[in-house]
């Protein structure tokens, strides 16, 4: 791969305090794509993230103003707002003319270059819309983990057992090729591997992908014969 | 990135006898990922490759063929199908339990990965079947270039500048925010990055992004935490 290193925004939609949890996707972005200087913020006043529509609409203008102030300050690359909802995608789009990436259409839109029939495991009632709309019929099974409500509760010991268990259930139910996570807080877990050992079909680790996909649109000019 | 080699099959679905022709997709993937070793073959008896749906359903059989072999024969990590029709993809997904790229289906994934609107310029009356069902509402325009119809036309001296000025009138007509070119053929003329240059969006080289979908899955599992 080429050596230019490029700089990467990395928003987190959870008032972490700790800096290791705010690290946390960008340190595992930087392993995968030794390329990339990942510069993670978090938006303030939501230590839960987003869970609903609610918590959504609430996150939307905090980090359009992030993603501006990045852009700005740090100069960055590309930007990846790290939410499967794709919250403030559309908008910062429209704002800076520097790729955007939402975790959950980076998630849906790998798994559809792999099969057509998708599942998603995510935290929400139901698929998150960005991933939905983009899966559109190819969206074959959703499920959340039973207890599950916020980010916070993955964290907790009984966290990963409860997304395998789940994850067991909507294979059996809904004949999924690929599972796309549909929740950021299941990378910070570090649930795919192990997931994908006890299921046996891909499963799809939505800040992972939004990394390759960012690399894909900072990297491909220079790819290009 | 991981030095690990990767072993990728590639199938060109017109029948080339010259062996730069044949090995340049693949040549081309090698440079992106130098950890691929591509190897690229050609089906028999389509000089004139796939440009309807006639000459799609007559290449499907030799293309699923072509892929069981080079999975007998090769060990390949991965397959790309080296066409924007993604003809037999569905079948081999099927057969084979490696992950089974289709160049349309890569296109049209990595586009959704950075905008709700894309165009499509290609070299069929329009857009392949397999990148407008993913594509969905997104697909916001379509073209041909004039006076092209196969991929030897593209080939020809006036082809780069027949598929600018189609990019061009495209975009004009259409508010795309990325186009994803429909042709593999683009690809064996190098014309993504001219046409960039042209157009001020991100232009998406279906072969390239067929290289980086693959790399996603053979190399996912190493990047996953």
């Amino acid at each position: 791969m080429n050596q230019k290193t490029y700089t990467i925004g990395l928003i987190r939609v959870v008032s972490f305090t700790n800096p290791e949890l705010i690290e946390k996707h960008g340190t595992h972005l930087q392993q995968a794509f030794p390329t990339f200087r990942v510069i993670s913020k978090c938006i303030p006043d939501q230590p839960e993230g987003i869970f609903d529509y609610e918590s959504e609409a609430r996150a939307v203008p905090k980090i359009v103003s992030l993603g501006k102030q990045l852009a700005a300050e740090e100069g960055v690359d590309a930007l990846i707002v790290s939410c499967a909802a794709d919250p403030a995608v559309a908008e910062l789009r429209e704002e800076l003319p520097i790729p955007i990436i939402g975790a959950g259409s980076a998630a849906a839109s790998l798994a559809l270059a792999y099969t057509s029939r998708v599942g998603t495991l995510g935290i929400t009632e139901a698929t998150p819309l960005a991933m939905k709309k983009i899966l559109g019929p190819y969206l074959v099974g959703e499920l959340k983990p039973e207890g599950i409500k916020t980010t916070l509760d993955l964290m907790k010991p009984a966290g990963k057992e409860k997304v395998i268990t789940a994850g067991k259930k909507l294979l059996a139910e809904s004949n999924s090729r690929v599972l796309a996570l549909a929740c950021t807080g299941m990378s910070t877990i570090g649930i795919a591997q192990e997931l994908e050992e006890a299921l046996g079909i891909p499963v799809i680790d939505p800040v992972l992908a939004s990394g390759y996909c960012a690399w894909f649109y900072v990297s491909r000019k220079r790819n290009t014969p």
